[in-house]
């Protein structure tokens, strides 16, 4: 809706609002900024981990890019009334926790009184104007690696219903607040061997890998039987599935081919994350290598597939 | 109630959300990035000019630091239905019209479903770090400087209960939506003559002056008969008094010496102003000079008073 608003062109933008990316970036001297938005309702009970949660999903955007996260200013609304100022000062807390681990600074931010409670986080990164991982960039030939179990999106929607057990919601939260540093870390050992990368959200693994597909002009081949999945998540994948994993379902249709996976797999493919992954394309030859880094940093990543020329309109092929 | 929350001390962290000031500031190479966020509900019926004004204030943040603001990230909440989509689009190409004339790259954002619309930005502006502007530099005998005329909140105030005329809201309405650029080039003319600064908005003018005159230690003796007005907002001060102005008279009360002041421009010195001017602390020496280069720039500046010592607890002190 907004594309054909008048932009001028500025050789200092790499990327912008009219990329289908996960931040922006901008190029100060011999660096770039790497700059992401994003904010949400609560979508846990614990107001420290709905902070946590916040925080790790918005710096994630600019691991995502390849950048190191350095300031951050809280985006923030709560009722006028009746709000407990303990729990505002929790998931402001909870978000400076997850900062404090990410060496970023909080510089301000801007709160306002709203019916429904929101949070998050403007984060702002630097990474080398040389160095941006794209959604562009995978190549045929490269390896596609996932840093962090899928199912937070049935997880979540069982616990809302009390179908869900104790250890079950403690594994998915610990994973929404878990940052992805150490996996960008790990994924930095290597310069170069990135070729393209995003983190998984909303859109579900499939539905981010088709964007990244897309981008890049391949296709993504991935080994349904390979994905990192929750404890618990394939028990409650069809009893739980969300609005948003039916409709980006159907919304990535045209471009999947399901083959002949399990239904239960399927929906965990499709299943919003919120504050999931990296989804990285790397170098084959250095798959192992990165594989192992991300291991030895305590991250719990998976090579789940492949990138293929593509040769139809079909951009992810599950099997 | 957050200021006891555990943060690192980080050296490259000149300005954060602990300090009262516009934007924080944070050291990147030679550089230091000026950052701040702000968004609000319509205050204007006009979509375009709603998207201009909420991106004016929002740079004016970085202009009133010292810095040039480089790039935006949107920040919007709409209605999930029954919103015109054209609505949306005249917000946005409002803030863009805005951000182009200030040279700012739009880097992204991100829009929310919300009963109430919000519309805002955050923006990162650079400044050398040697050269911030904040609201603790000003010293006695320096020069008052305000580049934006009052009256705002009352002229809206009465434009919404149809008490006003077109011309006099149409003036409103420019002030609103013009940026603090021209003001904050004017004022860099002159090397090291702004000693602190800040933009005048909810707190209005003497709200502001106490929270700089409180932070330089020092007090502000403001002339009441020199604060440039909104035509036709004298005539409507009294009757259209918004609760932002009541509450900013009495918030500050303990710092203000409200002398002999006549109630309307009195009115008008508390009056919340969205958008509102630089008020910039100067060296008396160049005091002139600067008001020159304003007025050659076609900036509505005046001189509004002077800095003196603190002799007792009163900050602002009119007359």
């Amino acid at each position: 809706m907004l594309s054909d608003l008048p932009v001028p062109s500025d050789p200092r933008v790499l990327v912008d609002y009219r990329n289908a990316d996960d931040a922006g970036v901008f190029v100060v001297g011999d660096v770039a900024l790497v700059q992401t938005v994003d904010f949400f309702t609560p979508i846990v009970d614990d107001p420290f981990a709905y902070g946590r949660i916040a925080a790790a999903n918005a710096v994630s955007d600019v691991y995502a890019m390849g950048g190191r996260p350095i300031t951050a200013l809280a985006i923030a609304a709560f009722p006028a009334r009746d709000f407990p100022s303990e729990t505002v000062r929790a998931i402001f807390a909870g978000g400076l926790s997850v900062l404090r681990e990410c060496g970023v600074a909080l510089l301000g931010g801007h709160t306002v009184q709203d019916l429904e409670v929101k949070f998050g986080y403007a984060v702002t990164g630097l990474v080398s104007p040389d160095a941006v991982w794209t959604n562009g960039g995978a190549r045929a030939g490269d390896v596609l690696i996932l840093t962090k179990a899928l199912g937070t999106g049935v997880i979540a929607t069982a616990a809302k219903f009390g179908r869900t057990d104790d250890a079950v919601l403690a594994g998915a939260l610990a994973s929404m607040q878990a940052t992805n540093r150490a996996a960008a870390e790990a994924l930095l050992t290597h310069p170069g061997a990135v070729h393209g990368c995003t983190d998984v959200t909303g859109f579900g693994l499939v539905g981010h890998a088709c964007e990244m597909a897309t981008a890049s002009g391949v296709a993504f081949e991935i080994e349904a039987a390979a994905l990192p999945l929750l404890p618990g998540a394939l028990e409650l994948a069809l009893g739980n599935r969300t609005g948003g994993l039916v409709s980006n379902r159907e919304h990535f249709s045209a471009l999947v081919d399901e083959g002949a996976v399990v239904p239960e797999r399927l929906a965990l493919a499709f299943d919003p994350q919120t504050s999931g992954g990296l989804l990285a394309a790397v170098d084959a030859a250095a798959a192992s290598a990165l594989l192992q880094a991300l291991v030895d940093a305590g991250v719990a990543a998976a090579v789940i597939g492949r990138v293929i020329p593509a040769s139809t309109s079909t951009r992810v092929r599950l099997r």
